[in-house]
């Protein structure tokens, strides 16, 4: 019985967490619940449960929270809110395998207590690896224990690797769906309205990571998280556009050998895969194998798509460069969700906030936290000198969003 | 530094494994040699690699050798000949790996005193799992000794295998180039020629092995094959078409994750990694994954590829039947090389053998090979009379191979 603390429990990843435990309750136990906002999902989760302790992002929410545990007579149940509650959740004694599915920097803090206090982490939160990946993995080598990916290309890759030892791998190859704009020519780029931003092609997921997708950014992260999680160099991280999101990604071996995995895109999969590690267990998510007629492959155009370019900058340079990149793409996206900036402008403020940057390496998760400030406080300065300048320009692009 | 007895030494695989050997003087030393009837190349062979034993399929050739050697100052080599000379190449006390790519039924009983005697076994021969697979398979278990597949698919399988615990396969997918023959019509089967049949889109390869890839029967002796290594039952062994021959196999795990193994189509990788397994080792055998561009499947079409269908029914009965199959396709694709049977005779003969050949389990190997040389007077007796009653209708199909 693997029993289990959940950061993020109300978003995407957390849901289908819960759901594979549903699937196989005689596997796993829910011992803590780290929600958002969202207190009525929160509340039946907690129903549902039976965790020692849930936690709020908000302090108000989490009293919200208790009144109507109450109500149902879960008054004994632990709740709290914040970091501290966080924390609290993912160091939990009676958890062995924590979930870290908050989304952003928010989840940082509580990731790495959990890492520090032995747990094995499955990590779908981007920021840990992409913010403050050397932090983590160190820490987690240092307490010998895996810190096992959930998302779909760095759990193909954990799955590929089983194919020989980390001195035999000669390269990893991440597949990129290549988002909405694939095949649009690089002068319509400035007309890209927020909702073609957002149709994308394979996955259902955020908004952030669906623009993120769309300006392979998010792929850019993976080549990040890649390397970090499996101690590689940025050049021995390659990417290859692979539209039916099939085959999620490949490890090349020394002898030349390649392995690849593929399977339904449904993340459950990764997340069972995680759950269950070392072991494999019986789903219902089967790839139709038989149905299969064609896999296409293109390389990813980094003139087109800049901020994989930049992705790989600041992989090379590591440190806050890295937390730096996260920052300002997480305020340019939503700067232009909100109609504030035209899609190319995304990896210009990028650019320009990766270029005020200094060389340095954060050492605490504190450090990091500053150093992701300053980035946020650089890319806002540029998005409303652009927003300011360019308002009324920017009106007719953005008429279909808002 | 791994001590190599190769039986089949100037055959196809046995030249790729010396090539290897070369490739990597300081792992590989080779202690016995095998040939066939080439004495110049068995000569060639002695005096580069200088083994303690040589041995020739025929007496006379085995003569030859000798006077060679002796005139080249190596008249100490041992040279040998026939059953005796390839069981002494395969059970050589200093050797420790044998590699089994003696075509045939000829490389049974030497494969089989080899695994008995405790190698190291990377299997290339066909008939060792084929006719002979329960008895090699069993005795390999008994001594805790790997069987390593040497060939493209099954090697893929082994690599796929170690994403995760044998009872933890679902399936195992098989894929098939297709052969030639894959776009034509049934209809146009009967007047296919020779020289069609020998044209393999992708692979270069001996002529029976070809012939068996444009009637889908080497893919079905493939799933006999890896049912025996692999212990699984056909049901759980699927075939799919896949023209570019870049995925070798696929294994099918049972949470939903699928591994499949990639490269170039170059025989010296699976044997690279049989040799070198536990281990990998660098190569200049690079797949150019940037420049992949499309992999097209298909299901296998088995009303147009009836071996096919029948290498499921014989691997369900297993024994005998296993034995039949074999054997009567050599001696079916034999006579539509020499133009006696046109090409959808192949499968009608075979089916007809089989038909005729009891369902019994060898015991030993000289029982496979009873089976075994009863299937062939069997398919012979069969072609026989077709070829003596439609010897005239069959000139004009035949022409251009004659």
């Amino acid at each position: 019985m693997k029993r289990l603390a959940i950061l993020g429990s109300t978003g995407s990843i957390g849901r289908s967490t819960l759901s594979v435990v549903e699937s196989n309750p005689e596997r796993f136990s829910v011992i803590s619940l780290a929600a958002g906002g969202n207190v009525d999902a929160a509340f039946e989760q907690a129903q549902r449960w039976r965790p020692r302790v849930v936690s709020m992002a908000a302090e108000a929410d989490a009293d919200k929270l208790r009144g109507k545990l109450k109500t149902a007579g879960l008054a004994d149940m632990e709740v709290m809110s914040g970091a501290a509650g966080s924390v609290r959740v993912a160091t939990h004694p009676e958890a062995d395998f924590v979930v870290s599915a908050i989304v952003g920097v928010a989840g940082l803090e509580a990731t790495y207590e959990a890492v520090k206090a032995g747990k094995t982490v499955g990590l779908a939160n981007k920021e840990c690896l992409v913010a403050a990946g050397e932090l983590i993995t160190a820490e987690a080598k240092k307490q010998g224990k895996p810190l096992l990916p959930i998302d779909s290309e760095h759990n193909a890759l954990h799955q590929c690797l089983r194919g020989g030892e980390a001195r035999e791998v000669e390269r990893i190859w991440l597949t990129a769906s290549g988002g909405p704009f694939l095949n649009t020519p690089a002068k319509d780029f400035d007309s890209i309205t927020v909702e073609q931003a957002l149709n994308h092609p394979t996955w259902k997921m955020g908004k952030r990571i669906t623009i993120d997708s769309a300006t392979l950014m998010n792929k850019g992260f993976e080549v990040i998280e890649a390397c970090r999680l499996f101690d590689l160099p940025p050049s021995r991280v390659s990417v290859m556009v692979h539209p039916q999101s099939t085959i999620h990604s490949m490890v090349e071996f020394v002898d030349g050998s390649i392995l690849a995995q593929l399977s339904v895109t449904d993340m459950r999969l990764p997340i069972l895969y995680a759950l269950t590690w070392p072991e494999r267990i019986p789903s219902d998510l089967r790839f139709p194998v038989g149905d299969l007629r064609h896999l296409d492959f293109s390389p990813p155009d980094m003139g087109k798509f800049p901020c994989l370019r930049l992705a790989y900058e600041a992989a090379q340079a590591g440190g806050a460069k890295t937390v730096a990149l996260n920052a300002a793409d997480e305020v340019a996206v939503a700067a232009f969700l909100d109609g504030d900036i035209r899609f190319p402008e995304i990896a210009r403020t990028i650019e320009e906030v990766l270029g005020r940057t200094p060389e340095r390496h954060p050492a605490t998760i504190a450090e990091v936290l500053a150093a992701d400030a300053e980035a946020r406080r650089l890319a806002a300065e540029r998005i409303q000198s652009i927003a300011g300048n360019k308002a009324g320009n920017l009106r007719p692009a953005l008429a279909s969003h808002k």
